[in-house]
């Protein structure tokens, strides 16, 4: 007979893989972990029920929170990541050789085992790489503490649950701002609007509140359901118009990344394009 | 017990809406046909067990494949639908004023019937306007024999099986370009491209056998699940560069539009950027 994972996230509506082996399955300090094999999307890591990532669309994310705002900046040296236990925002990361140290604060040592393990195709060597800081412990203490200073801070957190709730805070960000350099820029995945509007809007209010520009760029995620997936910004600078600068082809190109498959300078542009319905969730935007 | 309406059109994979009241069910001759009341998605139909249209996301779908089209045209007067039974096609042709007649040949009048009937949230007043000429009928036959002549074909198709199978042909093509009068687009849906990439990729190589210009972009329709939602489109003109002309912000403010959720001026360039994987589909275009 044949095994579903039934996603849980929404009341009333699911997706449902097919699964085809079960690699991992145990609980860790803080979540259910679960690695499996599915029958489209490859490997799939599921946290307390809900997708997490799969080696079949994983590259949307991850490539979206790390190429664009690093070549926007065009000047990442010190990254730090906030979560992202499964290595993908890592390994894409480390693809630009001008980085050069990425501290990753991930709360939960299993996830980092498994994906290690399971998930090598999303990681790659990340994890060896002589440029990573890794740190199993609490983001939000880490910015509170640190006394590293950073370009980039990409908050790769799961939905605002759990654990991940004080990842969504007023005092998390002030730390974020306090351990950024002048002209950093911090990302963050903050839902999908179809289903998760208030979450949009709530990120984007705090972040009016703190930093002098901020807002949301646009990405799809297949086993993200539901339509796009709202990534938002913050920083002293612009990111929809550094993004949109004809210095950013000049970047990519210099960078020579391999193997993307679904960022570039057009797109660079396209993910600051919001549907109204997005536009209507994000306060200060005017309505067309 | 809570029941499900399950799609099935993925082996592996399928998306399900928790069943609130079945409102209709029954078979034409050409397909089963369900109306019901979804948990979160308002009323769905389901054409052989696949979702066709949700009035909780239906103005994505709806909206980029009239208003992109029309308002890069700029003069658009006499519109051709072929499918579009639920009618939300013709209701968002029929906001604009300067269209003075919309043709819409549907094969199945069980599916026009459902439609007025439970969608009429969807449909408006649309099949009861004075510029309405509806036809139950074959729309590849409509194309090989009218007289009449286009400044828009809308295909409105489901996916290549059963009755639509003739919509995705070269016969069909060229009898669409038979009726279209110079400079008229052609727009029709081509899959998910995550999920149907040869969908897309055998679409686009017809037309290019066919027309002078042709291509895709790109609309995020939730319920058709697994990401980007690939819009196609053929004409002797360029709807790309004719749909980020300045003049397009200026007939959106003219048209003045009631009601728009998605479509507005920078998507109407945003969803002609293309993430890499989806470039990879079309034929001749560079990857970067």
């Amino acid at each position: 007979m044949t095994k579903w994972f039934n996603e849980t996230l929404y009341a009333g509506f699911r997706q449902s893989h097919e699964i085809k082996k079960i690699l991992f399955e145990g609980k860790s300090k803080y979540q259910k972990v679960v690695v499996f094999e599915s029958a489209r999307y490859g490997r799939i890591l599921g946290l307390d029920g809900v997708v997490q990532c799969t080696e079949g669309d994983e590259f949307v994310y991850h490539e979206m929170l790390t190429h664009l705002p690093i070549l926007a900046h065009g000047k990442v040296r010190d990254v730090l990541i906030v979560g992202g236990g499964d290595g993908g925002i890592l390994e894409e990361v480390l693809k630009h050789k001008s980085v050069r140290r990425a501290t990753m604060v991930e709360i939960d040592d299993v996830v980092i085992d498994v994906s290690k393990k399971f998930l090598s195709s999303i990681c790659g060597k990340a994890f060896k790489d002589k440029r990573t800081n890794l740190v199993v412990g609490d983001g939000a203490a880490w910015v509170r503490d640190t006394e590293e200073r950073y370009d980039l801070i990409i908050v790769d957190r799961p939905d605002p649950v759990g654990p991940a709730t004080v990842l969504f805070s007023a005092e998390f960000y002030k730390n974020c701002k306090r351990v950024m350099k002048p002209g950093a820029i911090l990302v963050a995945q903050n839902g999908v609007p179809h289903m998760q509007g208030p979450e949009l809007t709530d990120a984007v209010k705090l972040f009016q509140k703190i930093w002098k520009n901020s807002g949301s760029y646009l990405a799809v995620v297949p086993t993200y359901v539901c339509g796009f997936m709202s990534l938002t910004w913050a920083s002293d600078q612009d990111l929809a118009k550094a993004s949109a600068s004809k210095s950013v082809a000049a970047r990519f190109k210099k960078a020579a990344l391999k193997g993307l498959r679904y960022y570039n300078p057009d797109i660079a542009t396209a993910a600051f394009g919001l549907p109204n319905f997005v536009r209507k969730l994000i306060p200060g935007v005017k309505p067309y």
